[in-house]
This record gives C-alpha cells, sequence and structure tokens, in this order.
C-alpha cells in the first residue's frame, strides 16, 4: 500500500470516488470506482458516502445526523444516478430521501440502494457532552496488527478497498486471521483513511462499514450482505486516528446485527451505527 | 389502570387503535387514537406500529425485519392517510416505503412521519441462536415498581398512554421519580399491554418507544423528541411478560441516542433499537 502525498478533505481519493455532479432537481450521476470492492461487491459504506454527499448537497444542511439505508440489490463499479427529494426542510434539521440507480446487463434501471436521512449542521452544535462514555480499550497503535502483518491471509488481493484504508486491529480481536476466531463477536482497531485524509461526516459513513465483519470473530466464513445499515454522525471528528470498534451480541436465525462505534483524537464519541445483515448459510 | 377482560392479538386496544382500512394502490386510511399520547403528543412508537401494519399488508412479507422512521412532524390525535410504495420485492426479504400524512388546520395535507421498512418472515427463521447475550438484570416482578407505587408523578394523569401498558420499573432505575435521577441513563422494567394483549413484531415498534426517556434518569426535564428510530424485529416474541431495557451512552451537543432491547419470556432477544432524539433547552 503506497502512501501518497498526504491527501486533504476535498482533494483526495475518498472525495474523487464519491463525487456526485448535479444534473438538477436532485438528481445526480456519479461513477462508482472499482477501487472500493470486496471481491466483486461495492462496499457499502462507500456507498452510503457517496449517496450522503448528494444528500449533502441537495438539503439544506450540509451534515448527515442519522442516516439509514436499505440494500435493496448488489452494485457494480460503473456509472450510477443519485435521485433525490427533500421531505421536509426545517430550521435546524432537514430530511430528505435518496435512491441510487444503476442501469442493468438489459438495460433496465434497477435501484440499488434507498436512503432516508435527516441532515444538520454538526458545527452549530454545543461542545457539551453529558455522559461518561469511554473510548474502546485498543492498545497503541503499534501493538495492532495490519494486512501486511499476515502474508498468508492475503486479503489485500482480493479486497481492492484495502488499498484504501488503513486498519490496524487489535491483536486480540484478530485471532480469525489466524483460524482461532474468538467466538466473542468483537473487532477493534485503529483507522486512517490510506491517503492520509483526515475524517470527516462522509468519510464517517464509509468508516462505519469497513472493518473485517464481526462474523470471523464468530467463526463464520464467507460473506454477510447487510440488509439496512443506520448510522448516526454525532460530531465533527478531529484530524487523526480514528478508533472503531464494532461489535454483535445477536446472531440468529440467520441474522445478526453489527454496531460500530467510531472515537476520534479528542475522544469524542463521533459516529455510532448499527446494521441487520443476512448471515451465508 | 382497570384490567379488562383478557384480550388477544388480533382484538385489543392495540390492534383497534393501529387498525389501516386499504383504499387500494397501497394507500391507508387510519385514525390516531388520543388513548396512546403523552400530553399531546401521539406516541412515536404507537405510530410506527400503525405505519408498520399498512407495510406488512401492503408487502408480500408480513413481519418488520427493520424499520427505520424519521419523524418530520408533530402528530395529532385523529385521521390520518398512510401512502406506501414497493420498493422491492425478494424471495425472502421485500423493501417498503410509506409516509403518514395529515390535514393541518389550513387544510393542507402534511407529512408527519416517513418510514423505511424490510420485511421478511419471522416464522421461517431458524431458533438457531450462536451468541451469548444475556437478558437485561431486572428484579422479579413483583419487587419492581408502577405508576400506582409514585402517587406524587401523577404521569397518568398527563400520559393517556399509560392507561394502555403495564411498566413495572427496576426501583434501581426510577430515582428521577424522587427527585434523584442514577445519572448513568439507564430504565429497565417488565412489559405488557394493560388489557393482556401478548405481544407480536407490531406491538413490538411500540414496545420499543413507550418506556420513560433515559433522560429522565440523566436529569434532564421535558421531552426528547424523536428524529429517528430504527428497530429491528429478530424473533416472534413467545406469550408472557417481557423485559425492556434502554439506555443512552452519548448525550452530546443537544442530541443522545437511545438504545432498547427487548427480551421474551423464553429468554430471547426479540427487538433491538436505537433512535435519535433531541435534548430539550
Amino acid at each position: 500500500m503506497a502512501m501518497a502525498a498526504q491527501a486533504s478533505i476535498g482533494n483526495s481519493e475518498f472525495d474523487r470516488d464519491t463525487a456526485v455532479v448535479p444534473r438538477g432537481s436532485g438528481v445526480y450521476d456519479t461513477h462508482l470506482s472499482p477501487g472500493w470492492t470486496i471481491l466483486h461487491a461495492v462496499n457499502g459504506g462507500y456507498l452510503l458516502g457517496t449517496v450522503g454527499r448528494a444528500l449533502g448537497d441537495a438539503l439544506p444542511h450540509p451534515d448527515p445526523f442519522t442516516l439509514s439505508g436499505h440494500f435493496v440489490s448488489a452494485c457494480t463499479p460503473g456509472p450510477a444516478v443519485i435521485r433525490t427529494q427533500t421531505v421536509r426542510t426545517g430550521r435546524t434539521l432537514s430530511t430528505g430521501q435518496a435512491s441510487l440507480y444503476q442501469i442493468d446487463e438489459d438495460g433496465r434501471e434497477v435501484e440499488r440502494i434507498r436512503v432516508l436521512a435527516t441532515y444538520g449542521e454538526l458545527d452549530a452544535l454545543t461542545d457539551e457532552v453529558r455522559t461518561s462514555a469511554t473510548p474502546p480499550a485498543v492498545p497503541p497503535y503499534e501493538r495492532c496488527v495490519g494486512p501486511a502483518d499476515a502474508p498468508g491471509l492475503d486479503l489485500a488481493r482480493t479486497w481492492a478497498i484495502l488499498g484504501r484504508l488503513n486498519i490496524r486491529l487489535d491483536p486480540d480481536t484478530v485471532g480469525w486471521a489466524l483460524g482461532a476466531p474468538s467466538g466473542k463477536g468483537e473487532v477493534r482497531g485503529w483507522f486512517t483513511l490510506a491517503d492520509g485524509r483526515d475524517a470527516d461526516p462522509l468519510s464517517l459513513l464509509m468508516t462505519v462499514d469497513c472493518f473485517p465483519p464481526t462474523s470471523f470473530d464468530l467463526g463464520l466464513k464467507g460473506w454477510t450482505p447487510t440488509v439496512e445499515l443506520t448510522a448516526h454522525i454525532r460530531c465533527r471528528p478531529a484530524p487523526g486516528p480514528l478508533r472503531v470498534a464494532i461489535a454483535t451480541r445477536n446472531l440468529a436465525g440467520g441474522f445478526l446485527e453489527e454496531d460500530a462505534e467510531i472515537w476520534d483524537s479528542r475522544d469524542r464519541l463521533v459516529a455510532q451505527s448499527r446494521q441487520l445483515a443476512k448471515v451465508p448459510r
């Protein structure tokens, strides 16, 4: 993973690959990059970041406070159209909806994901924190491990997205990579974008869904496709690396929930998410 | 709170008050009952149960697996129209959208809530549970306390909804009723519907949002209006009382998340929800 010259918010891989071009009337063109795939699947968090960018342009408020995406069919890299609708505009919050479509092999427009979201302005919020939640216990960065430490795993060959991400995991949560999953359903570690771009609310929408899934730590192989993911962005993240913790409490009846929390370098809880995913048979 | 003759699923207050009448083309009429209000506000969970019933009729699958509602304006008791749209129909899951509208004082149709949901069939899921989450530590029913144990509070006079609910709270989480909130942001207890109707997936959509809010236990007064609530229904609840635990970890910048989990009499985690709510100034 070559570290490019330091990228910045607005001038980075993530910004270029989530760019949307307005056609007018709340419709946007975009091009889903093959750089954010896992095997052949376009990462769901990358899709949420792209749709979230379109909604931030269409709505009068810039930042996703709460965004729910229901994944209705599998995306492929290539062109896509996002159609947004403004549901309600208020003084401090606005609600909008968006759908992302692609053209399938038969030339028909097919919906890939539908999103409902409420936007506000993070910079207008006070800094007051009234609760005592604490960041996850992630060991120091140097003691955490990345894909280069597990050459046998060779995820980087089939997970193009790993070229965009700098993930270093708590060694206690990577037993699955050595054939010894903990069974707890927990994965945590450090995160930055590989090109050095700092986090912003849109990149957080991607980050909540870019870690190896908890299903690996539960001893499951194969993919757990997301049915729905809801993310709350609670604070503009400070510059510097993020700590990410994901956990599953209930794998039952072929489905599991996966909760993510993201903390920034100032020890602020900047994002919380929960997804419902389908367990592979 | 008079205990009526034992009600049943399909023949109860909740069923009558969430009834929807199809007009055709996915449009439903309903009448929001004043029996599910808190002060003048119609309970959000009751709204989700009502909209959830319309979607269960409109979609080919009966049960809400994951349902996200964004609350766009305040409902009042009285007539309402629900317009549904089928987003995608699959073999095991279908996705739909619904909006509930009311006529305002100026005779205009105003949207109150918009919902995006994915439905499936709970009875088609296996009974397999692979994780080790445990029910919340709620003391025995007899040791928990209800509104009748706190006559000074007199919530029942202004909370019409309390006539529909049989809630008994863990004494450790009711300090707020005596002016001594714990500050932890936790409320837990037992729950049944007052008329004895057992729980079903639709009543769970109401139950995730019917407990006294965690903001009370954080020492806040006044209302915390829901911006968005997402609920996952994970299993059809067994007959008998439910245990409900709600918790807030992060009250910051004027917003808080509130997580709810509901366990049934067989110790199954039947519902999980998270909402983003606005803290009163």
